[in-house]
């Protein structure tokens, strides 16, 4: 398969993409997978189930004495399994520090809290190699995912204080690739506020090169396949983004620095942090009148610090075959539609497409 | 009293910095500030407790239901009152985007947290009007709090997962000023990780000049002071931080340019957001091999989004007056000490200055 540049759950090889279309996990009945829920063997396999949060586990003491009436128990900062543990729940409170000039919720708040929920899902299912992700079979092979393709659908953002509670589980994406989806709901209304869905793949850590799922990783992982969709394929974007170039961009803002603290623990730019250089060259009225209701990224490859980068963007054209592929056949009808681009400045290599929708906040 | 420019909660006036030496709260009983401590007078005055989350506040039937076997309660998601509700606590699990490089928690991260515990204590205490952490008494005259000094000592950082503890609590500064301090313990251990001291002002939102603490603000929070410090008096860094110039900095960054994301809920970009561009002109090297184990920020003036930042970075000269006066008075001998200076590329006017200590990590 191709090599493509470094990185780890944020860019795509030139491998092309694994179609969304879903799978039903084969040659494993689902009764079979979950097996003994309470045992040693749960959805399937068995596990030791790693304890990530040392200081709920390690002094239980302490939990007991927190449950007391002056203070509480800090279970709940950690997330669980629910639905026979084909799906992680994890609850959140948003904090002053993860909203906008609007006082509500950023879409790189929402993304945060998705990876979150993503990461401690693989490490409470006690398949947690030494990696950001990685299950222990893909650790021993310098295997790691990268994602491809992240599709979010905001319906309403939250305020300061407010508690979400976020599902995430995972299925098949072709024969290579892994769907992970996840739903946000208002924890006190239960109200669906957000919906999200990505494909993955695997990579050689070493060689960059984008690798087939090797047989005992999928062993690993398909006991927690659940065939269900957060977002409908009929309401899914899974239309291509066209790719923006200097004749074709509305917009051009130059010189984006990645700074010290936008790297992460793998050495890189973290791929939530493109959400911010993408809005750069979104005009700031449009950031200030309208809401962005719904974000499309397609990942290409990494950056480091030391790139410069330039973001692009431009309104969206009509559909090319506007017949058979209308431009807003899922209904939602944004107000506005942008194609962006996120490119070195340098070589004007592509690291992430992306499409986004906003609504007007007047309406 | 002077004029500054627009701020809150991360400038300062040109008026001198209230001293950072205590009082003891006068003309009352310490008893009788606690009052009826399950009754409606709590610290010496009736409070109408503010419900700040709805989610656990107004559906206690599912609070409880959340209590079950196979779900956890989200009371702990927020914080609560401790030691005779003169201190607030919070806990916080630190998450992977809240990591750096190292894959530890960033110091903006340590600050974002700060000033999460902060605004939710003045929000439990019931005495928060409409506007980030002010008292009504003090929304009803339009004034805000604006801090003018923060000094940070970290001994450790947490890791992705670990569980931190935060006490704040508040106390005089001065004739016209607060002081807030903080103390970062590990959950677990309860080691004492970070401990954290600020002085605030208050300032009109809109003339923005400096104002008295009126009689009225005064008797809000009195009741609430509590004479205990974070930090040693021995141990403070209350020196004087000099000026850096185009002459004295070692090293200029010049072209920072704030995102629209970095604005907060007040329009203006947030004080944490700072130590970012205070850290892009520390040497790379530097910031890799080394850990940030202090950290004194004097705001002066705030920065919107369309100003262009230079960051200023030198080594720290050994103190003029070194025989009253020895660099390293509080015992920490750091590895490095660095004088930094954030200002307007245009007009070149100070917006912060720094001063930062670090260790090598491989000591």
């Amino acid at each position: 398969m191709a090599k493509v540049g470094l990185c780890s759950w944020r860019c795509r090889g030139n491998a092309s993409r694994p179609p969304q279309k879903l799978l039903v996990t084969a040659g494993m009945d689902r009764d079979q997978m979950v097996g003994m829920i309470n045992g040693k063997k749960i959805n399937g396999i068995y596990i030791n189930e790693a304890p990530l949060y040392t200081a709920a586990t390690s002094n239980p003491d302490k939990l007991v004495k927190e449950c007391g009436a002056d203070s509480l128990p800090h279970a709940c900062l950690v997330g669980r399994f629910v639905d026979n543990r084909f799906v992680y729940r994890q609850t959140f409170i948003i904090r002053s520090y993860e909203i906008g000039p609007d006082k509500t919720a950023t879409m790189e708040t929402l993304m945060n809290l998705l990876q979150e929920t993503a990461l401690n899902h693989v490490t409470s299912s006690g398949l947690a190699g030494n990696g950001f992700g990685a299950t222990r079979e893909m650790s021993l092979r310098k295997l790691i995912w990268v994602v491809t393709r992240i599709h979010v659908q905001v319906q309403r953002y939250s305020s300061w204080g407010d508690v979400v509670e976020i599902d995430t589980w995972v299925d098949a994406a072709g024969k290579n690739g892994m769907r992970r989806d996840w739903i946000i709901r208002d924890y006190n209304t239960q109200e669906i506020i957000t919906r999200a869905t990505s494909t993955w793949v695997i990579m050689n850590r070493d060689t960059r090169r984008l690798s087939k799922i090797p047989d005992q990783v999928r062993q690993e992982v398909i006991p927690f396949y659940l065939n269900k969709l957060a977002i409908p394929t009929e309401e899914n974007d899974t239309d291509k983004i066209d790719k923006l170039t200097d004749a074709t961009a509305g917009r051009i803002r130059s010189g984006l620095a990645p700074r010290w603290n936008d790297m992460d623990a793998n050495q890189h730019v973290n791929n939530v942090k493109y959400i911010g250089w993408i809005l750069e060259s979104v005009p700031i009225n449009v950031l200030g009148a309208h809401s962005l209701t719904s974000m499309t990224l397609e990942y290409r490859r990494e950056c480091r610090q030391s790139n410069l980068l330039e973001s692009l963007t431009s309104t969206t054209a009509s559909s090319g075959d506007s017949d058979t592929d209308p431009p807003h056949k899922t209904g939602r009808c944004p107000d506005l539609e942008y194609t962006h681009l996120l490119r070195m400045q340098a070589d004007k290599a592509e690291i992430v497409r992306a499409r986004t929708e906003w609504h007007s906040k007047t309406k």
